[in-house]
């Protein structure tokens, strides 16, 4: 195809807060699928948290973009040219691939997306990668009992809304932070948290803990870090378990970030605390995708997805994750509202 | 009997490092031993940094001693008068009691000692509540795998000393943080350490982990926390386990210690960090003694002890734990060598 095609690079590593200056939209040729590749016409690009470790030169887990680099990360799109015996054009997909307006997916990579289950986007949040993270995390490093207290930060975002809603089905008693009034009703109104705390509207976490956690905390599922964070760690119960999966309030940073030390508080508890990255448990990806598509088509999980249209937006959606511009998963609606078609339920 | 029996009672809780001031020797009357229970002529007792954490007005895993009281710890003597069919007049008992020259002992709670395998001293170190922790802490939280590279700070402690020699019986390589050169040579030279860095004269802990610790660190044993902690938590391998035994750096501090934040570095390997307390393996205790015991009889697991004598220098002792005087268990002789008699091998 020779259609122009919108491309997201990556052109300036930020120093500290990330910055428009770090993306540039260029215009390239539609790339051409090779056997085993789906050529896709991508409509919702994903942006999430950990892409800011990717901005590092320092190597991690996820290995960092270079300079120069075509900007990757999760699609929901259409296939419009398949060389894999898997899918065929106009079959709805979901994989890993570039910011760009169309992209090439590996097949063995990809997903298929079913608009009867969910819309689009959901499947780059609670169906994507950021449900898999809840679930894992929670379940597997988490391992909630029912009638324990379980805290979750960044509480309103694609991965702590299903935490916690999970926590709740698993008979948990469940606390959220978030950041707005709008999203802690959420939380509490719509999502079944038993109680929200807006960290901006107090800095008396551990007293707001006291409230409406008495009895302590089980297992906290931390995304942000900070001092909600040390709040919550002056309150772990015997046994409590604290999965580590973000910790956004400190991928800025230029210098190590200091804070209350925590080990001391993990003895008397005999607490654990245990990082976390989804890609450990891709063998197990199907059970959990299963599991929480029964679950969304139920209406147990529920979940709202923040869409910025038009791929130029995509730098601004990903910048907002650091003011937590979001409720529940932010994504770019690729082609905006004038060119995309709705394959919403 | 009425034979006058020397007893220290803790008279005054200390604010930051404590002092001679928190203790004071009385002269009360040799206790009657109850049905259960075992009058003990104490030949050694046991002090040990987790007595500092008993010193607060705060609950906390360990009952805080209340001003006023005589204090408590582990103790090993000869049974002198016995109201259990358990034990007899002459045996020789470890156990809980106080610090004092007779003492009453629950003989449920008691064990035999046994001067063929190991000096008395030794069951109050590596044969006792130090060689349990160590046993526990390592291989249960460590979890540590042949060819890994475990990482002990305290390594010279009686905990410490333990937990490095049961590593290499497991084929790791290891590594110590001790504070005096006596200290490091003890590690390498005679407890078949690969390394032992000396935390007092340098400071650029890092740099001298990557020296002896190349392939960064799979399994630490933290006894201390502070800047030693600090720097082995940036060298952490994916999957590395942290077990958290003590932090002695911090005990003394009347202020939350703040340092560099652990959160960020857990999650690129997946650490798992977890307190440790010993108590929570009590039933697997007879196991843990029986091994140790093989070990140590077979010259596999070796042990230091320093000695105090005199029950008037229990406090002396005890304060050194802070400054690091100790090789090995610290222990205090209660009657002195002038009315002492040698049941070491």
């Amino acid at each position: 195809m020779h259609e122009p095609n919108q491309e997201w690079y990556f052109v300036e590593r930020p120093e500290g807060e990330p910055t428009l200056d770090c993306f540039e939209l260029r215009e390239g040729d539609v790339p051409t699928p090779r056997r085993g590749e789906l050529l896709v016409h991508v409509r919702y690009l994903s942006v999430d948290p950990y892409m800011r470790g990717r901005m590092r030169d320092s190597a991690s887990y996820a290995e960092p973009w270079a300079v120069g680099d075509v900007l990757q990360g999760g699609v929901v799109g259409e296939v419009v040219a398949s060389e894999s015996p898997a899918y065929e054009a106009g079959d709805l997909v979901t994989g890993r691939a570039t910011w760009s307006e169309y992209a090439v997916l590996d097949a063995d990579d990809a997903a298929p997306v079913d608009p009867e289950i969910a819309d689009l986007p959901a499947y780059l949040g609670v169906l994507g990668m950021p449900g898999r993270t809840a679930y894992f995390g929670l379940l597997d490093v988490g391992e909630p009992r029912p009638g324990e207290t379980v805290v979750v930060s960044g509480a309103a975002g694609a991965v702590g809304s299903t935490v916690g809603q999970i926590a709740k089905l698993n008979g948990c008693r469940v606390v959220g932070f978030a950041g707005t009034d709008e999203k802690t009703s959420w939380l509490t109104d719509d999502l079944g948290f038993d109680a929200a705390i807006n960290y901006r509207t107090t800095d008396a976490y551990r007293a707001a803990l006291d409230e409406v956690a008495p009895d302590g905390v089980d297992v906290y599922f931390d995304n942000v870090g900070g001092p909600i964070t040390d709040a919550v760690f002056t309150k772990l119960n015997v046994d409590a378990r604290v999965a580590v999966c973000g910790q956004i309030a400190h991928y800025n940073d230029e210098e190590v970030p200091t804070g209350p030390r925590k080990l001391p508080l993990l003895i008397a508890p005999r607490a654990r605390v245990q990082g976390l990255l989804v890609s450990d448990y891709a063998t197990r990806f199907g059970a959990a995708r299963e599991q929480l598509e029964t679950w969304v088509a139920s209406g147990e999980l529920d979940h709202r997805e923040t869409v910025v249209e038009g791929i130029a937006k995509a730098p601004d959606a990903f910048l907002g994750l650091f003011s937590g511009d979001n409720v529940g998963k932010q994504v770019v609606e690729v082609a905006g509202p004038s060119r995309g078609e709705d394959h919403s339920p």
